[in-house]
């Protein structure tokens, strides 16, 4: 199999190079690209360094089969026809194509055959965010039909990429040292501070990261009618995402059939023993792949449920999700 | 006027001094109280120096009006007869009180009146989190008798006192060294971790933090039926809380209403311009008073609003609203 990465210097390409080099695809061949800045350094894989290929117009990916790319927005919607022109399937991280009506928007556990029919040769991988969360009302939906959910969510650095968690370290050396924080890459101060703003702010004035939430769970559930609000906030955690969550369904639904739910989902891994405070907490949860799920408890304040979950942005969240497709996809294609 | 701070070493009887060094209360004589470890040392209010004494059951507290206590609940239940004795009322910041039917448990702004009956002389001071979000619910439970809240908390290392807020900066200090982070005050490692778990669990695995939210809100606002169900959750800031909150009312609102009553509210400051990325962080709003809130927007799930508060737990929610009990006595009292 013949794969290239784009975006390779980037966090989440970092951590596609990590996957593949585990094992989870059979790679003959592998690329790597970039941006100019990027281009012409080099990258380990299998005890073998590959060069970082300047990304450009004239980019050849014949004979590539799949290209994971996460370069931002913008890149993949200038770069998508040539990823795509001799047949390469490209998997996309960014948010430029999620809710395009010929483009699929897939999480393997929820949706993989979604991924079968891709008519632009593109597919979408949904928002870190969503993913970790539908991963967890899925089980619940397949109880009785999810209607409403609220969710707070407790975001790392990391979902701003390498150089936001560089910058979080670097506050904290600064103020460690009586100097002002660097801020940069997040729009005020993160270390000792929480930030509830991510992405731009929309008409309604939920943010964009809040707006895909309610959008992307939709189509990815394939439930129009299930409503998500959300708040976004920043916190200055390395990686990892943490999400507290309400669920109401159609059914009431008793704990235990919840708690079992959970103990079979594919991708879900239980880790709720509160007495012995156990409980998901991202500083542990960093560089696992599942989805981790805590504190599930009735919500006392009316039909529900509540719980938290805490995943690697990182893994489950982008670059594990992007390796799933694939794995779905040669799992499930016609000889 | 004459008023003593047990507790007057810790977290909040440091905040109760500052508050009244800056003259919120008429004070003619100050008397400090503290456990065995902390008598004897000496702290400066108006340019004198007054020896914190210890605490035991021969102290005197005749013609102390009030007496201002946080020393934890143990201390509390230990010394109320003691300091209420000889007439001295006493507001206790811990939870041993809270939920007596013949302790007020009160918020000046919300049921200031409460505090003009207290058969024991003791009144509670309501726990930070729910100080916070009541003075945000009760604007709104005017325009319509508030239903369902949920909410979920970012709650700053300043909640479990001085020595923990310490313990975060050593933290911090430790790793950036290649040392472990030293862990004492909290379950976990706090610094670039959130921790969903504070106070101890209870029955239906909520922990005792949210119980005291589900109850106190019940009877500070006079208001049996609202329900709240919260997830309270550590997180690696210093001081101020902040909120994320779901609340629905008997009767949909209209948000410009909903904005208008919080510019309106006693102790609330609306801080919501999103397009100028204006809205309330704990690092801005450390050491101010009021209940801070932004990010004001309708519920997308269904019927509701959903906003954002901040406020400086060490103030509004200890050690501030503890001597604003006492303005409204003292404003309010028969002649």
């Amino acid at each position: 199999m013949n794969i290239a990465i784009v975006g390779a210097g980037g966090a989440v390409g970092r951590e596609i190079l990590s996957i593949l080099e585990g094992g989870a695809l059979p790679v003959d061949n592998l690329r790597l690209f970039g941006s100019a800045r990027s281009a012409g350094s080099k990258l380990l894989f299998k005890g073998k360094e590959i060069e970082i290929e300047q990304l450009t117009h004239d980019s050849d990916f014949s004979g590539v089969h799949y290209a994971l790319v996460s370069a931002g927005g913008g890149t993949s919607v200038e770069y998508a026809d040539v990823i795509t022109r001799y047949g390469t399937t490209m998997i996309d991280n960014s948010s430029a194509f999620r809710m395009d009506a010929d483009v699929p928007l897939v999480v393997p556990e929820i949706n993989g055959d979604d991924a079968m029919n891709a008519p632009r040769g593109i597919i979408a991988n949904p928002n870190c965010t969503t993913i970790q969360m539908v991963v967890a009302l899925n089980p619940i939906n397949k109880l009785s039909p999810v209607k409403r959910v609220h969710i707070a969510t407790y975001q790392a650095a990391s979902g701003a990429g390498a150089q936001a968690m560089d910058e979080l370290i670097q506050q904290y050396s600064d103020l460690a040292n009586g100097r002002e924080a660097h801020v940069e890459k997040f729009a005020h101060q993160l270390a000792y501070n929480v930030i509830p703003h991510i992405d731009v702010f929309t008409d309604n004035d939920y943010t964009k990261e809040e707006m895909k939430m309610y959008h992307e769970t939709k189509k990815i559930m394939h439930a129009p009618d299930i409503a998500v609000s959300a708040t976004c906030v920043r916190v200055p955690v390395m990686r990892a995402h943490s999400e507290a969550m309400w669920v109401e369904t159609e059914q009431p639904l008793e704990l235990e059939d919840v708690r079992k739910a959970f103990e079979e989902a594919p991708g879900v891994v239980l880790m709720d023993r509160p007495a012995d405070k156990v409980y998901p907490m991202p500083l542990e949860i960093a560089g696992k792949d599942p989805v981790y799920v805590g504190r599930l408890r009735c919500d006392i304040s009316g039909p529900g449920i509540t719980f938290w979950t805490v995943s690697d942005q990182l893994r489950k969240g982008a670059a594990l999700n992007a390796v799933q497709i694939v794995q779905y996809i040669e799992a499930h294609k016609p000889f």
